[in-house]
């Protein structure tokens, strides 16, 4: 086998009350993937969409994890990667995330799987410091593992599944920029002791109502009084998106990794689709260009193809 | 039917990175209630122990919470109980809870169980903000519905059962004197985020591991950053106790409410009964008297015997 081609799905990391921890993996958008062995011990990057990422190894999210593996793995040869994106690049839905992880989960089955998912996530945390500046796994966890994953800590590297029932999710991409210095620039160093108390009550809270297939108190855990405040300023109409949401039926939602895409949870398909209409109901009359994703919270990362 | 006894439990609160919300009930050590009806509407308190608790209802724990109970219920007649106190009173193990818990669901058997654990729990704050100076419901409802629970919120009060599997706690009480007030007065207002964000990783990863008998997550996670390296000034030997207990197998542990009991969670009884015993040997170089006690989480809270 000297080709591997896979799909590397879109994620949501900030889930609400779990901001910097608690991320899921959506079934689509996804990136398609092909990663090929080259005997040179080099990273060859093509990309074959129109956003014009770089092709320099060293540059490319997809290039600096490979780059990582090569060196992880201490093989002879390299690999060439070819790479057409449909996760839009600064939409939060973790577009870095799926370049780094589909290329390092394409090669370790190149060869032979030797490397387990936590190390995946390791090697990917290379390309998606390359993209943030900053070491973290909130999106690569549910990319590479599937479903809800939390982090509960980068060092070490501690990665834990999260049981979860049935849940869709729909998420709306208003083509802004956003810049992640000025996201970053918003969060407060200190934050209230009583807000902090009510924000990891909420979160046990969602861990439990995950595995317990409680929506109602899945809908109640999903509430951030830290992050979502001061963030959702960078969003034009967060807040008719989301009132509009959660009267079409939406369990709760917030502001998808740092902007500017806004998620929404829903326990059935067809209460997704509502809330999907409702926000491009909202967005319709900005004159901002959008895209809406509906999407089962998927069991799987990465799918082979 | 016009009597009922019951056990009422110690109670765990302020498990670790659950500060203000996790809670878990102790299989002993347990006061021992009888609440008989009377014709008159009033609330008689019998103490049959040598702790000289007030017997003023309206100074009492289980008075106040008594006599919300017997205007909650809009009945034409009161009850009289009679209390022989284990859980002594400041030890920091839920005494006042289980004062107030043991007396209202005594006093709900007597009328047909009218009121439901949640309503129960919301009864029982009345006495616990007596006792505290502030309603809060993280020992009244592990005390109620026993094992692990988790106060999400206390207005409008929200209680999760956390799922939970088998453990065994060890506690050593140095009896020492703790002020509410002084413990309070330590808790910072505000927190950094940094430390805040490890807080509700930890928590919401501790309740995954929970559900999933996951002992090595469970002891990863049973980590504080923000309370315990405050409080435990309060403690004499603290970090001895702990240091002795971790190396004696216990999966973690910190400090019991406000303190001064320290408890710890061990995976098997054998491991429990070692870590009382490196507890023990820490204090009896103090000359500080103390007990231990090592006990089942109990999946129940309060027993009608």
């Amino acid at each position: 086998m000297d080709e591997v081609s896979v799909l590397a799905p879109a994620t949501v990391a900030n889930v609400v009350c779990g901001f910097d921890c608690l991320g899921f993996a959506l079934s689509e958008p996804c990136d398609e993937m092909t990663v090929r062995r080259i005997d040179t011990r080099e990273v060859r990057i093509i990309n074959r969409d129109d956003y014009g990422l770089p092709t320099e190894p060293e540059k490319n999210v997809a290039g600096v994890a490979l780059l990582a593996f090569i060196e992880a793995a201490g093989i002879d040869f390299g690999f060439e990667v070819e790479i057409t994106k449909h996760i839009m690049p600064g939409s939060g839905i973790g577009s870095s995330a799926a370049s780094a992880c589909g290329a390092v989960v394409a090669a370790n089955r190149l060869i032979d799987d030797r490397f387990t998912k936590l190390e995946l996530v390791e090697l990917a945390m290379a390309g998606e410091a390359l993209a943030s500046g900053s070491r973290h796994a909130d999106n690569l966890a549910p990319c590479i593992y599937g479903g809800f994953t939390l982090v509960r800590s980068t060092d070490p590297l501690d990665i834990v599944e999260i049981d979860f029932p049935s849940l869709f999710a729909t998420v709306i991409h208003p083509q802004i920029e956003i810049k992640t210095s000025e996201a970053r620039a918003m969060l407060p160093k200190e934050v209230p002791l009583k807000n902090a108390i009510r924000n990891w009550s909420n979160l046990g809270a969602l861990v439990a109502a995950l595995a317990k297939a409680d929506y109602g108190l899945i809908s109640r855990s999903l509430e951030d009084t830290i992050i979502e405040p001061l963030r959702k300023s960078l969003i034009p109409k967060f807040d008719e998106v989301k009132g509009a949401s959660l009267q079409a039926g939406a369990l709760g939602g917030s502001i998808s990794g740092s902007g500017p895409s806004i998620f929404m949870l829903s326990e059935t398909p067809e209460s997704a689709e509502k809330v999907g209409e409702a926000m491009s109901a909202v967005y319709t009359t900005t004159g901002i260009d959008f895209n809406t994703y509906v999407s089962q919270i998927h069991p799987q990362g990465i799918r082979f193809v």
